[in-house]
Parts: structure tokens; sequence; C-alpha cells
């Protein structure tokens, strides 16, 4: 059976404290989610603002496959902006709950009602496709649910919603209550949040229980704990519930959880399911050993599947099966003996709490296997001048194939100036583009380290660079010239 | 029932890929893990290398209430380097499945059930308990994984667990295999990986299935996408399952994560549930109104519970009542007019696509309510040097109240040396602290804005303030002094 995916990035995932996007980055994000086949987008609350009504325009002047809505009180007013916008359908929310309608609402059961039936009939009037969310439907008995719901059934909404609005459903009561509401004649949708990290547990039960719409946000952004993350129930449906499947291009599924990371800002953390840096990283020698031999053994599914690649991680519970293919990639032959001594030294290094990098890596082997390598450019000197009445200024001395460089360079911060006086001190290779500056967000204090990697290329090919040092400029002069000696190594 | 807690933060957490603990970090997560009364400690495997068996032993001398383990395989070399760490107790993981018998050991049912046994047997002899851990069970037939189970029982294993390796349970499947297992004559435990987002859910399933123990790591985290999340398990366990129990500390839930987040600089997303920045903030309308009429309209439990505050963050989401409390908050008071037009102005500059800080909102305030504000501390002149071979050091002009006043510093850094020179140069206001340094990630050019966000506390009250410039050093000074300025106004 084929489940609906409404997707509320646009607008649960908008609330999100703190984010906040424009026009054209929400139309970014409405494109990628109509061509990867979400059937509904929810682009916004149209109330809101007079920007956010832009930002609505913007998508349904798109004419996209996906069914546009905004999300909207059951207030005239409110259905009014969302005409204004333009939208196929508005995701009508109406509370149902005896504590969001006596304590938020302060009204009574039989006005909410009319207010939902009133609502309703002046969206279908006006043309719109209606969904009518029940607002803290987890927390509402089970027969005033139907009664809303039929009221606005015969009212003329199209699809109803079951909204677990502070995230207390368990799979067993999302299960009992969709499978209570199969009776009714229209489709039956399911809004969770993740207040216990439960929301994809609880909205898959709901389409076991029934439910043939699910809502959820890329990243599972939104409001507090955020709600069910799209990546992880669409990959869920495709791999563990064999009876019913999607239409997302699942392959795409990495591609748009960091375009929405970039534009939202808000970051995912490693171990996040599926989209994590982390999701298909294996460090563990036990793991690295079984991967190799049948990657099934410790991944449930490939990381090809949504888009991505596998990677292994060198540190300290490596064994020498994963550290022989890591160095393989890197060219590098060695036989048991060797494995084994570079094996113990990057132990050595992890032990005392160091990330360890291909760097690292590399330079741990050569040692060991009596490589001489040597960089044609070495640094010897940056320096740099700031201030907020100072032209950012930089001097730097470079050895060149043991002659000595010396430049400036102007720019407009202190590490564009740096790295200025870098190019203009290897021009030599001026064939070398900078094509990403990348620092992570740095939390703590203003002594941590910081972490810069850039991505070079030459002609063809592209390789990562970097530089961690508790100093920006530092960092980014280590990270551009490491990355230029490999290129020209 | 209580439900015992194995935490193995130190064991499958510390396996997160680029992760790695010295002794004195792996003591305090242990000390904080027993503290809040986790039953069972894995405090590292001890074959891993010298460094790790340091750890483990820095642990076990500390005779912590907590059982203490090791992980180990069933091999006689790994269960002597357990007994020289001193355990309590060993996590002996024995793989059950097909795959992994066949593909990874290259090795027959026969003889899995031999190793097992021999192992057990060996580390009854030498006076440890015994976890015996299927890896891979829930890809296991239930009728070998009884018999591999019942088996090392006879030998004389104190606990079996039964280990979802790939993380493919479902709740229903979890529920299922551990309903199958209630026969067995010694408690049966669970452990689950989250690779599609489910682990917490088949967790408890696990429980309501007949397991009575659990394993988990802080904030989840662990190779790949990680293992059951410690925090959201205990919460869901105390809120969500009326029939069962732990004997954690609830309240101390966000301390031991922001402990563990900090040491192993595995960072969260501010949507996760429990203990992300964002689990128990606030920014729409629609949502503030009802947590300020009644809390629980929107929030399934007291942030209190697991140790923290609820926040109202400030955007174009927000809604007037949301506002005026957060005004309040400042000292300011408002008539409705003036909230409406605060309110209109801050949703301009969100509509942007900025972040809304404290002394954003405090300007705007200030313009409507014609305060004539002038800041005490004003920038004249920051100058810094820096460089690889010469020591970060900044002078600082600023004037306090009219008066002039010079100072220069050094630090680790041109960012930490500019800081250290304010500091100094305000040493009146020394009751001030910097309590958050935030830079977003930096992805585009060297010449990108960037937008340093500080958090200053002075007694009880917290703000934020926002520096936005091409040079890191001049953001984080603007950032600081304007911070600064709002908290002694």
């Amino acid at each position: 059976m084929n489940i609906k995916v409404l997707d509320t990035t646009l607008r649960d995932g908008e609330q999100t404290p703190g984010v906040s996007l424009n026009p054209s980055e929400k139309l970014r994000i409405a494109l990628k989610l109509d061509e990867i086949g979400v059937d509904f987008i929810e682009a916004g609350s149209a109330i809101t603002s007079e920007g956010e009504r832009d930002c609505i325009k913007t998508i349904t002047n798109e004419n996209l496959n996906a069914e546009i809505l905004s999300f909207s009180r059951p207030l005239n007013k409110d259905i009014d902006y969302c005409i204004e916008c333009g939208v196929d359908a508005v995701n009508l929310v109406v509370p149902t709950s005896d504590l969001h309608i006596f304590q938020k609402l302060n009204t009574t059961k039989e006005e909410l009602i009319e207010m939902s039936n009133s609502a309703v009939e002046y969206c279908k009037d006006h043309g719109l496709v209606v969904e009518l969310s029940a607002e803290d439907a987890s927390r509402t008995d089970v027969d005033f649910l139907r009664t809303v719901f039929n009221n606005a059934i015969d009212c003329g909404a199209d699809r109803v919603c079951v909204c677990d609005t502070v995230g207390i459903f368990t799979p067993d009561a999302s299960f009992n209550m969709f499978n209570s509401l199969r009776d009714l004649k229209v489709p039956v949708s399911c809004h969770c949040h993740n207040d216990f990290g439960l929301a994809v547990a609880n909205t898959l039960a709901a389409i076991k229980g029934g439910s043939s719409e699910f809502h959820s946000t890329v990243n599972g952004i939104g409001e507090r704990a955020g709600n069910t993350s799209f990546e992880e129930t669409v990959v869920s449906i495709n791999s563990l519930l064999p009876d019913f499947d999607t239409s997302i291009d699942i392959h795409e599924l990495y591609s748009i959880s960091k375009l929405v990371a970039r534009l939202t800002g808000v970051y995912i953390q490693p171990n996040k399911a599926i989209v994590g840096e982390n999701a298909f990283a294996h460090e563990s020698g036990i793991h690295s050993d079984g991967i190799i031999k049948n990657a099934s053994t410790y991944e449930p599914i490939t990381p090809e599947l949504v888009g991505r690649k596998r990677k292994f991680v060198i540190g300290k519970h490596m064994g020498t099966h994963g550290l022989n293919s890591r160095l393989k990639e890197l060219g590098l032959n060695v036989n048991s003996n060797q494995l084994q001594q570079i094996c113990d030294n990057i132990k050595f290094l992890a032990d005392n709490g160091k990330t360890v990098t291909d760097v690292d890596l590399q330079a741990i082997a050569d040692n060991v296997l009596n490589i001489n390598y040597e960089d044609r450019i070495k640094l010897e000197e940056v320096t740099i001048v700031s201030g907020n009445k100072v032209l950012p200024t930089a001097s730097i001395k470079l050895t060149i194939d043991g002659n000595d460089v010396l430049e400036a360079g102007v720019g407009i911060g202190p590490v564009d100036a740096a790295i200025n006086a870098v190019k203009k001190s290897i021009s030599e290779f001026a064939d070398i583009e900078l094509v990403e500056y990348h620092v992570d967000a740095i939390t703590g204090g203003t002594d941590a380290f910081i972490d810069v990697i850039v991505k070079l290329q030459k002609g063809d090919q592209i390789i990562s660079a970097r530089g961690t040092e508790p100093d920006i400029i530092n960092a980014s002069v280590k990270a551009y010239i490491a990355g230029v000696n490999r290129l020209i190594s």
C-alpha cells in the first residue's frame, strides 16, 4: 500500500526556535521536496507575517506536482490569508483535548465543533482541499475525536489527521488509536512529535493501524524535540514494513538532508540515523573486519541506497583489517609486521585522546615504512595584523622546493588576508583552486580548537585537507598548504 | 517492576568514530553514572589497548556501587585482560546469526556453542559475573538463540542479552522476541542500535515483552547511528510505562548529557529529545500562549524533571503573548500598541533570515519606546597581531562612561587574546561571565560574514548578543561588548 507523505519542514520545521528561512531558501527546499516525490508540501503559515506570505506565494507560483498547503487556525482571517497565497489546500488545526479546549481556547466542546465545521465550510466554499488536524488528539477521548472528525467530514473535509502534539504516544497507543478510526470515510493522517524519541516508531505503528499518510520534517527539525524524521520514516517503511511503500526517491535522502541543514543552520548530530555523518562510518576492529567480509554483518542497508558512501575511521578501536584497507586506499602496501606497528602507533596517539586524521595516518605509515616523504611547500612563518581600524594584512614566508618565498596580502578579514598571501606566494601552482572553505560550528569558549577543512581542486582532482588549531588563521593556512602539497606531490 | 540499566557509554559509546577518552575522562563519566544510580557500567574493552586497560583499572579501583564490566570476545586472551583489570563482570559477546557465524567467524554452530560454553566456564572459574550477549540476535532463529542461551546458563551465565546489532527490530518484532524468551531462568537484557531511529521504542517494547535490563549510552552515541539513548529511555519508562521504573536520578539527566557531550566532543542536535538545547524551548505564538496559560498544553513533562529550564525564543513565529513575557523579563512594560509595533519590527528582521538575539530585541524595544539608551562602554580601537611564531596579542581602547581605558591581552589565538584584553579593560564588571561562545558553521569563502553569538551571565541574568563581521575577531569583540552593555544598563 502506498503511504502519502506530507512534508512540514517549511512550517513545523521552520518553527524550530531561531530558524527563519527567506523566500528563495524556502523555494529551494520546496523544489527539492517536489523533485523527490513528496505528495503534500506544507509551505508555511500564511497568518505569520508578510514575509511568510511572500514565501508561500513564491512556492505556489511554481505549479509543482505536490499539493501545497498552508497551516491555518479555524478562523476566517487565517483562511483568507491562505486564499491570498494561492495554496491548493489548508492544514486546518483544531485543538480537541479538554486541556486545549478549556484552558487554552477557554471555550466549550460544542463551540469548538461549530468553529471547526464553519471553518471547513468556509474553506470548501473557496475551493480549498481541507486536511483537518486534531491538535493534541493523543490526549483526546476517542469518541469525541470521532465526533469532531465526522462533523468535519460531513462539512466536506477531505482528510483528517491525528496529532500527537506533545509526543506522548507509545507505538501501542498509536496503533490502537488509528485502528479504532479505521471506519472513517476519508484518509487518516498521522502527525507525531519526538519528545520521548518515539516519533518514528509511533508513525510506523499508526501506518500499521490504518493511517495512510504521515507528516514529517527533514532531519526531524521542529519545535522542542522536533517532529517525525522524514528520512528515518521513509527508509523504515522501505526496509522494515514489507506491506507498505512511499513514492519518495530514497537515493536523494542524504542530499535533501544536507540542503535543509545548510539552509536552516540546524546541525545534525553525527549519530543521527540515516543522514548523520557517522551513520555509515566504522571504526572498531570487529565491525570493520565484518564489513570487509560481508557488509550486511554491520549495516542494515547499503549506504548507496540513501545516496551515501561507507567510510572507515582510523582510531583506537580499529583493528588491522580495517586499517589495511584504508592504507590500500592511500596506495600503501604493508606487510603484517608493518601493519601491526602502524596499528600500535595509532592506538598510542588515540589513547591520548587525539582524533586520528588521514594526514596523521600517512605520517605514521611513512615513518614505519621509512619513506622520506617531503612536502614541497613548507610554512615558515605567517604573521597577521588586524583590527577595526587596521586593514587586515598578512605576511607569509614559505619555502618551495627549498627556496624562500616571501609575500604579503590584504583581505576583508585576517583569514582572507592570510589565504590571499598564500595564494600569491604559490602563484606557480595557479591552477589550484579553493572550492570550499568550511569551519564547523564553534561552541564552548574562545580557546576552543578550530577545525578548518578546505577542498582544493586541480583539474579533475579534488582533495580535502584539514587544519586544527586554537587559532583560526593558522588553522586555515595549514589546511590550505597541506592540501596543495598533496595535489602537487 | 524495577528495570536495571547497563550503561555502555564508555564502551559502545566510545566506539563512536573519532572518539577517544583518556583515563581521567572515563573516570569522571563513570563516577557520574554511579552517582545517578546506573546499575551496571561497561567500562571498556580490555583487549583494545594498554591505555584502555589503564582506563578500566582507574575505574575498578574506585569500588563504585555499580557493577563494572568489560566487553570480551569468547577468547581466553580477552578474558585474561578483563581479569587483569579487576572487573566484576564481563559482557561476553557471542555472534549467533548465520551471517555472523558462517561469514564473519567462518565456523559452525556447534563450534560456536562450544566456544561460548567454554568462555562462560573460564569466566566463572575466575569468579566473574557473566552477561552473555548474543550479537545479531535479532537476525537469529529464536530456537537456536534459546539453545545458545540455555547452554550458557547451564555453564553458569548470570544474565543473557539479545542484541539488535544493526537496528532492524521494529517494536512488534522486539516484543515478540523477548516474549518468547520469558521462560529463560536468568534475567534477559536488551541491547539496541538506532539505524532506523527505533532504538528507544524497541527497548521499551522489549521491557513490555519481559526484558528486565537494558543497555544504553548517554546521548545515544555509538558506532554508526549509535545505541539506545539512555536519557530518552529512562524518561520514557518514567513517564510512559506505568508498570516499570528504574533507579536513575532523573533530575541529573541533563547534567550527565552535557558532561558526556563535552568530554567526547560529540555534539547533540538542538532538537534531540530531553537533552537537546531546544527540547524545552518555544517560539511559535500559539505554543507560547498555551504554555503561559498551562505548561502541559505543549510540554509532556516539566523541564525541571530532567534538570532543565523552559525558554521562550524571539523570532518570526512568535506571538505577542510570548513576546510580552520576554519583555517583562527584560524589565520593559509596554502597552498593546507598542507590543504590536515591536512584534512587527522583529518579524521584519526575522523575515530576512536573521536570528533575533536579546540585544536586537532590546534595541527594537528602545526604539519603539523612544528610550535614548546610551552604551556605557564604547569600542574605540582593537588591534591584533598573531601568527605561527607570534604570541597572539591584542590591544584595545575603550571608553567607559566617557573615560579612555587602554589594555592589552594575550591568548591561545587572536580571538582569545582580544576577548582577554576586553575582559581586563572592564575588570570593574568582573562579575560578568562568558557562558557560551558560538560561531555558526562557516561555508563558502574566506570572505564570508561571520556571525558570533555570545551568552553572558551576571548573577541570575543571562543574555545573548551578536556580532556580525567578515572578521571573526571584530565580530567576537562587538558581540561581547554589546552583551556587557546590556547587562550593566
